[in-house]
């Protein structure tokens, strides 16, 4: 398999899905070992750096990419296998901003209430023992919580010409803050533009469902993935694939309309892979579906919606490409 | 243990919470052994019976109870330990009900589009196997799904003298229809009224997060529950707790907000059990919390924020009630 | 007319919709003259009065009735016709209440900011100007706005054996907090149980729409209002009607839903007027309708969809029932 | 005054705000008299044109522009002032468009119920009766309503390189969809680029509040439009202003957090136009706005919130320019 590195110069981040050139093409089948900058742009490396006075906020969640996918389409299916994903750093950091997050009121949910108070907190990476630590920052109290790593951002150029920022997660991917996309996930994305223009980026050490604060275990992150293309078949919104579960992850608000657009769009997926009319994969999704929320902080929110694969001995999605890529991840030992 | 069983005349079943009188006075510490019929009030009981003909809306949801709990006053925490469920029949039904549903208009999302098609599915209980067979309704397909009881529905009467309806989820707990609401579950509710008025039902043989179609694979339903007093400490919120995780209940909409009320309720337990600061306790959930929607149909969406206790070394709900409860629920034998 | 005088005593004010023993029964055509307390229950007397310290919130909104109306059975049509609102004190009040309206946090958008400074503003009634006086209380500006007395509450008992707060806004009416409540206005609301239980209360001696503090200029009122019975003909939500407007209220959330529960109710309402299509109805209303906001406050958000009544030729409401109110109204001189 | 007549090529139009070069560069106090195409960019012609066959979804609501306009910079307040709106058609069509609409489920709102009818109804112009012709579909009715043309979109760039459809009402404007929009009205738009990039477009003969099926009653427009610009100031959110009225148009989901940004720059403009503390604000806000909703069909809903100017002796708006604009535009003749 053909094997690429990338480490970014800061010059080369990118902050928006589309609207970037590529930083290089890329053939379907090539493995790609990428280091990605945490969200904050490495503006806070200590409890004492706060926020307001270190995050610049055009230079928020970079991104490395574009990647040009040769030979995508509009329509087709860009996969991207994520083989590992490791901590770039032997820290990570979560900060509360003011007036984001989703125990707060913000530019969308505007009130008249003042911030919650700025701090950041710092998470020891203890690789050995498969931890990170929290510590409080108000009190005296410290747990160490399982390394978790995941992907806030996985993503390709929107359709439409639109340009949007890293911050947003929509029917292109991007920020959708799932941990779900974690080592071992294959995620299917609908081609919109020539070369798909795929980014990733916004690792997260370790991250909650709902992201509540606004932002997980923040961490530069070296990630092996392989990407692939299928023609044709492009999904209308994300979906994921694990040895577990199927899965749709639906980006919008309020957050009732991402649940449905997750359940819309997995009822559609049960009802190819089981030759299922709608009103059966509806029902059928209504006894078996697991609903986990990405995130609530989000210019859209996200919602999962997964079904596991042990209920049903037949039906394979994509021609079982996720479990070639887990075939290919595993002999590159 | 005292141990009280009751099976309720067709005469005796409510369908509200508040506004009924009560049908027994209960010490706390008593064991229950209750059967309960289930949402359709019996009225689906093959492919061939359909919602709009068959349903009475009078008679939706009935519930078992309510029970006047001895002691009980309000500012008091009820505590409700499921110890087993039992599916009371061999069969049990789901059905689409028109505009009634996660993924259809209803009478609050209101819509110019006509109703989906009406439909019913029987799921035969297969109890050797721990099965409930899904068969298509509009093509061939078949799945045996693992049974796992649940109750849809526990309660108690409302604050301010309202009287709601049994298909509402709220502060006093009621049609939360979360799946974890299964034996080994420990519920705390917040006192609202004298005797608090404890009425349960709504039986699931099984349910997919969201209960998307608006119903689950509902069945009458044996349930073995121990009930206790504690005085004053009652949650703002549905509290419940297993031998893995602690967990809230929010109840609202726009989903966003269910989930927004399950955070703060559990920020402030967090706080309480660990004696963190607010904004410790908000980061620390950022990055542990679990948020599996429940249900995306009744006339508040449910959002459950939970928390996995093996994190922690310290830490301990109500005083260990729920080992407790575990504890004698195992000598029940 | 039969004409019916009743100022309550303390002690016979009702906090509920549903749930209490009518006050008196009262037949079709009778003139009621009535006197309602403000919303804080006479709490807030002066600017140095606020909220947390003299509001007991079990008795919020008392509602002046309920009134049994002789003859009103399920179904059928109440007509409440709204003669003369007079201001019965000399001053209203306005207070922010901590966690209530619409630019704070509440208790179902959870979050973790600190309530809002607390205040009471004090509006002195000019009659003779007709104005009431808004004076800062963090500065040094007056300004005299026009008296425009409205009713926030006009209301029946529930379906379904159902009781609601005083402050919720529903399909039985309720707290629907909208300007359009005023002198000169016909209300149809759909009977739920024999008598329909009528109440109304909350009167505001001006409000903006959105009510957005949670609290209009407060005050006890004086109305004179006229009941009439329809029979059959309930509509599914509250419908107003003045000598240039027909008009639909929806409540609930989000507030998009309120609006689409007032856009339906009034496409059905054209409907049945032009003898439309529906999707004709759906067409023309996308071209005339204006849609203010009522509340934004409330357990459920109010929306007004109003129609003006000019643009048409033909068209009549309820058999032109409005008129012959208006009509006899102005006989009462 | 110096003039400018711009009619775009049909090669010429633009379909996005940011992300296509300046037409030509244009001095602050310049008029423009502005062609624009109407929002199907003139596919539906008929009653037998329907949306699914007619229209291109790559080529809706094609704009007017961008407009260089000389001095403009971040953080600069960019002024439009509608001297007259006059169609350019003799008639208007507005139609349902499948799953697109506030009356339909759509792809965001995602449903499973099948689409609702498609229809086209064409509205001729009566230019010396001042009226539109409202013809029914499905049925034999037809009524004349008032011309009342506005503009559904007025934008400029948005911030952070991002680039957004035409179809999109945000901070920057674009297709807010209110019919305050009309001659008369001054736009004041924070810029965010270089140029401001001003485009207009999306011409509406006449609309409801809300914009209920989707369309207006769309046709091609010419506009004349005077553009001036005020160094810094640039508000967050679009604030209009007319004789009688200051407002602010707030765009997102759900539509309370529309009302709510449209509430909390009233708020601040109040603040600063009468040095209030922003506590007396929000009182008297609470009790004079008024809040016409907009659109609840693109994809952020908009909220118009209003104070009506009379109420106040003193307070003016960026130092009086809405009333030297419209004197200017006087002179116009």
């Amino acid at each position: 398999m053909e094997r690429i590195e990338f480490t970014p110069e800061r010059s080369q981040f990118v902050y928006t899905f589309g609207g970037a050139a590529p930083i290089m093409r890329v053939r379907p089948g090539t493995a790609l070992a990428l280091w990605s900058e945490d969200a904050y742009n490495h503006a806070l490396r200590s409890v004492d750096d706060v926020a307001s006075t270190k995050l610049d906020v055009r230079y928020l969640n970079p991104q490395t990419g574009p990647f040009y996918i040769v030979g995508a389409e509009p329509g087709d299916t860009l996969v991207v296998h994520i083989v590992s994903l490791t901590p770039a750093r032997s820290w990570g950091a979560s900060a509360t901003i003011p007036f984001f997050g989703g125990m707060t009121s913000t530019d969308r949910t505007a009130m008249l209430q003042p911030a919650l108070p700025e701090a950041t907190w710092i998470y020891e990476v203890d690789s050995a023992a498969g931890t990170v630590g929290f510590q409080s920052r108000f009190g005296n109290f410290e747990v160490a919580l399982p390394l978790a790593p995941m992907l806030g951002t996985v993503g390709v150029a929107p359709s439409g010409g639109e340009v949007r920022s890293s911050l947003v997660p929509e029917r292109f991917g991007g920020n959708m803050d799932t941990p779900e996309m974690r080592a071992g996930t294959t995620a299917y994305l609908g081609v919109n533009v020539e070369g798909a223009l795929l980014s990733i980026g916004d690792g997260h050490y370790r991250q909650g469902e709902g992201e509540a604060c606004g932002t997980a275990v923040e961490g530069a992150m070296n990630s092996v993935i392989v990407v692939e293309l299928i023609k044709g078949h492009g999904p209308l919104w994300p979906r994921l694939e694990n040895d577990d579960y199927w899965m749709v992850v639906g980006s919008s608000r309020p957050m009732e309309d991402s649940w449905r657009i997750a359940q819309l769009e997995m009822i559609r997926w049960l009802s190819e892979m089981f030759e299922l009319h709608e009103m059966d994969a509806y029902q059928l999704l209504s006894q078996v579906a697991e609903a986990p929320i990405a995130n609530v902080v989000d210019p859209n929110y996200s919602v999962v919606v997964k079904v596991r694969k042990s209920f049903f001995t037949t039906g394979q999605a994509f021609d079982g490409m996720h479990r070639e890529l887990r075939s290919r991840a595993s002999a590159m030992g």
